[in-house]
C-alpha cells in the first residue's frame, strides 16, 4: 500500500481530486495540513506521492504550491486532474432551507456561492472557516447550519446534500498535480503536459527570448507565471506549462536550450494531461524530423557530405 | 472630500496600502466587503477610485481582481503600493503570552506565521477568520486570546501589540493599485509602470510574437500571468506589467503593435512604481530617437529623399 | 524632353530594359559608359534620371551601381524592368553559320551561350569585347565575324540576326531600375516593391533583430544582400527589397524602427513592381489596421478609457 | 602529386589565390577555362581541388560559382584566400609610359584603375580582354602596350611592371575557396568559417527565422546573399557564412534547426578563416554549456531529476 499524502483536510476538492489520481486499492490518502507539509513529506519518505492544487484553487495554498515546488530537493509531477469548482451545501438531516441562519465555508468559497446565497438563504450570516471540509465539521458538530463544500465532503460526515453544482461561474476550474520523487517517468501519450520552472537574469528581452526556443521548435505554451525569486532583486522565476513530453524530441531540444540560457531550469514533470487532447507537432518537429536533422549533422560531420 | 473604496474590512492590509496612496484631508477611505463591490462601485460612481490587491496577496482577492479588471467597463491604476508581509500579533491589553490559548486570523495569515506561532504559542489553537480584520474584531469582542492581524489594525481596536513584524518569510510582499475611471492619466515621472490584459488566439507563438514587440522596443517586462478567457476554449488572456508610461513614444508604439495583433487589448494603467527607480530606456528607444525616425519617414514619403 | 542616362553603349541589356521604362516622345535615351558616371549625371542635373542593372547582370556593374547608390547624394528609385536573358547573334547580312570563325561579345555573355556555340559554331573562336554592344560594332566593322548581343542591338546596326532567343539556362533574368533625384514618389499601386540599404552594428543578431521588425509586420523580404562597408572592419551594410511602398502604414512603421536600431539607413525608393503582383497585407497590418492602432493609443493617452 | 584546378588562364587573380592555398611540392596547379568547368573537374576525380572566386572578383564568375556549387554533387570548402585587389601594370621590357597607346584587360579590371589610367597615361585607349591573364599574353604578343593584371602574371610572361598596386579603391578584396569532394573535416582552429546555403519557402518571415536560430545560439553571421532558384518561382536559395565551424556544438545544433526547418541545406564548408580571427562564443553557448545541457536532460529523461 503506498501512501500518498493531499493538501487536506478530509473533503476538500483536493482530496476530491486526489481521489481520481490515486489506484484503488494500492494507494492510500493521507490528508497533510498544508501543502509544504506534504510536499516535503514525500522527499523524506513519508510519502509516495502528494497531490495538491496548483492553478486557481478556491482554497487557495497555490502560491505556497509552486514556492514549495521551486525550494528542496526536487519532485516531479507524474498526473495532473482537473476539477470543475461545484460545490455541494451540506445540512444536517432533516434541515431545511428556512432553518439555515449560518453558512459557514472557506472565505474563497463563500465569494464564489455568492448570487446561490443571496438568492435562497439571503438572510444567512457566512461563516469563515479554514476550509471547506472544516465547515461540514462544524456542521456536523451542530455548530453552523450549513456548509459550502466540496461534493466529496458528502461521504466523510453524517450530512445531506441541500444542494448540489452550485456555482456562480458556470466554468471556473482548479488543477491539481500528484507529485512523487524523481524516478521513471510516465510514459509519453502523446497527450502529455511538461512543467517547468527557469529563473532568468533581469534583463530586457530575457523571457522573450526563451518564448521564442520554445516558438521556434512549435512547443505550445499553455501557462506561464512569473514571480520575483526570492533571493535577488529584479530576478524572476517563470513557471511554464507546455505541450508534450520530454522524451520528444522537441521537448528535449528545447529543454536543452533553456537550461543554457537560464541562471537554473527545474525540471516539474512530464504527465499526461487531464483533457487527454493529443498534441500535433509542427511541421519539422516530430521525433523523425529531429532525428533526421541530427543524422544529416552527423554524416556533414563524418565528413560524408550532405 | 473623495471617496475611495477598499478591499476591507477595517484594519486590513488593504486598508494599510490605501493609506499610503490617498490625500490626507481629501480622500475618504470605505471598506467595501469584496473587490468586484469595490470596483464596481468606482463604475458606477459610488467611489472615485479603490484599492484592491493585485499581486501575492496574504488575504487573497488577487484573482478576483484580475478578473473584475477585465470584466466590465475599464478603470486604470493611478498609484501602486507594495507592502511588505510584516504581521501584528494583537491582543486584549493585560494579555500576556501565557494566556492565548486560541490565535485568530486569515487562513492565509495563519499559515505564513506558523512558525512564529509553533516558537512563542505552541500550544495555542488556530482559528480561522473571514478576515484578518475580522479576528481583531474577534479578540476585541473576548472570542479569542490573539490575532493576527496588519500592523493597521492596532489603530482601530482597542487591542495591544505583543509583537510586530512577524513573519516566516522576512521578504514577502503584496501589490495593491489605486484605481478609478478613465481620465487624465498621471504625469509620467521616468519611473512608471503599465499594467495591461491581452488576448491572444490559441497559436504556438503567439505570446512570444508579443513579447518580442516588447523586447525588440527594449521595453523591460516585470510580471506577466496567464489566464484561460471564461468564454472561449483554449484562449488565454495575459496580463502584462512593464516598465515606462503609454505617454512614452516606445510604450505607445509597442501598445499599437498589441493592439493590432492581439483579440483585444485593455489598457489598465500607467502610474508611479512603487519603487521609485528609474527606468532608462535602451539606445534608439527614447522618445527623441522614435521622434527622429517618424520625422525621417515623413520626409522620405515628402519626397525629399534620406 | 527629359534626357535618360543608361549603362551604355549602345545596344546593351541596358538599353533594352531602358527602352521599357521611358515616356515615348519625352525622354531622351543617353549611353553613358559606367553606373557611377551615369548616377553622378543626375545627381548634378545634367540628367533627369538613370537606368542602371540591379541584379545579375550578363554584363556585371551590379557591384558598381550598389557602391554608387549608397556613396553620394541619395537616389531613389522609380520603376523596376525585368529581362530575361537572351541573346540575339548578330551578323552581317550573307553571312552564313559556316562563314563565322570568330564570335565576340562581353566575357560574361560568352559564359551563357556557351553551349549554343558548341552545337552550332564549335569551331569558332571566343573573342572578349567591353560589352556586348562593343562586339556588334567589330562585327559591322569587319573585324570578327558574329557578336552575342542583346535583342535592342540589332536596331542600331546593319546586322542581321542569325539566331534570336540564345540562352543556355532557360529562366534567368536581370534587373535594372530607373533612378532619380528625390522628388514626389510614385503613387503606390498595391503591387509594389520598396528598396533600402542599412548599416548595422557588428553585432551577434543585429540582422536577425531588423529582419524580425519586418516580419512581425508582416512585411515580406524578396532580396537581401550584405556587403562590408568600406569605412570600418566588421560592418556591414545590408540591402534589403521588400514588398510594400512606404506610404503604407506598415512599410512606414518598419522603415522607422529600422532608421532608430540602424547606424544608418538610406531609402532607395518605392516603385512599381514589374512583375505587377499584388501584394495582399497579412491580417492585422492593412494601413486601417494601423490606424485603428494608433487611434486607440491617442484615446488611452487621452484618458478616454480603452 | 595532387593536381588542384583553378578558375583560369594563368596569372589570374585566382591563381594568385590559389598559390596561398596549395602545398608546395605536393599540389600541381592546373588552370580551367571556367568555374563550373573546375567544380566538375573535382566531382567526378580530375582533379583534387579547385580554387575559385566567391566574393566581389575583379574577374566576375561569382555567380557562375555560387550556382556551381549548389548544382550536383556536393563539394566542400577546406580553406580560404583573401587577395586585396592591387594590380599591377605590365608592359615589354623597355617600354616607357609615354609608349602607352593602348591598355588592355578584363572589362571589370579596367573600370577599377580608371583614375590611375587618367592620370598616368591619359591617351591611352583601353582595349577589353577575356581575362586580366589574356591582357598579358597579348602584351607579350606585342598587340597592346599594357596590360592591367594580377601581380602573379609577371611571373609566367616575359613583362616588366610598370607600376604595381594599383588601385582607385583602397581596400577592395576578393575572396576564394579551395573546394573538395567531402572528405574528412579540416580540424576546428578557433578561428572558422561555416558556409552553407539554404532554400526556404516563400512565406513572409521565413528567413527571420533562421537568423534567429542563429541568433539564439550566438552565431555571428558575416554573410548572406539571396538568390532566387532556377525551378520554382518566389522560392529563394540564401547563402550564409557564419563564424565556427560545424564541429562546434553550437554551429551542429543550429545547422540541424535550419535543416528540419529549410526545404533543403546544403553544407558547404568548415574551414579556417582568412583572417585568423578566433571566434569567441557567447555566454552559454561553449561546447561545455551543449554538453552540460545535453547530459541535464539526459538525467531528466533517465528519472533521476533536475
Amino acid at each position: 500500500m503506498s501512501r500518498i499524502a493531499y493538501f487536506g483536510p478530509q473533503g476538500t476538492f483536493t482530496e476530491q481530486a486526489a481521489l481520481g489520481l490515486v489506484r484503488v486499492g494500492k494507494d492510500e490518502l493521507v490528508p497533510v495540513e498544508t501543502v509544504p507539509a506534504a510536499l516535503d513529506g514525500v522527499r523524506v519518505g513519508d510519502f509516495d506521492g502528494a497531490c495538491v492544487p496548483v492553478e486557481n484553487s478556491v482554497e487557495g495554498a497555490v502560491n505556497a504550491t509552486m514556492d514549495a515546488l521551486t525550494d528542496g530537493p526536487p519532485l516531479v509531477a507524474v498526473a495532473e486532474a482537473v476539477l470543475p469548482i461545484r460545490f455541494s451545501v451540506l445540512v444536517r438531516p432533516g434541515t431545511r432551507i428556512a432553518d439555515i441562519h449560518t453558512v459557514a465555508s472557506f472565505p474563497h468559497a463563500l465569494v464564489q456561492v455568492r448570487k446561490w446565497l443571496a438568492e435562497h438563504v439571503p438572510a444567512a450570516s457566512p461563516i469563515a472557516t479554514t476550509s471547506t471540509a472544516a465547515a461540514a465539521v462544524a456542521v456536523a458538530a451542530g455548530e453552523f447550519d450549513a456548509a459550502v463544500t466540496a461534493p466529496v465532503a458528502a461521504t466523510h460526515y453524517p450530512l445531506a446534500a441541500l444542494a448540489t453544482d452550485v456555482a456562480d461561474v458556470a466554468d471556473a476550474a482548479t488543477r491539481f498535480l500528484l507529485l512523487r520523487r524523481p524516478g521513471e517517468l510516465p510514459t509519453p501519450t502523446g497527450a502529455d503536459r511538461t512543467s517547468l520552472v527557469a529563473i532568468t537574469a533581469d534583463r530586457t528581452g530575457a523571457l522573450a527570448e526563451l518564448l521564442v526556443e520554445l516558438a521556434e521548435r512549435g512547443i505550445n505554451l499553455t501557462r506561464i507565471e512569473s514571480r520575483p525569486t526570492k533571493g535577488r532583486l529584479g530576478e524572476y522565476r517563470f513557471f511554464f506549462d507546455v505541450d508534450g513530453h520530454i522524451a520528444e524530441a522537441r521537448l528535449g531540444d528545447a529543454m536543452a536550450a533553456l537550461r543554457r540560457r537560464c541562471t537554473s531550469v527545474r525540471f516539474l514533470g512530464s504527465y499526461p494531461k487531464a483533457d487527454g487532447l493529443a498534441t500535433t507537432p509542427a511541421p519539422g518537429t516530430t521525433d523523425a524530423d529531429f532525428g533526421a536533422a541530427n543524422d544529416w549533422v552527423a554524416q556533414v560531420r563524418a565528413g560524408r557530405g550532405a
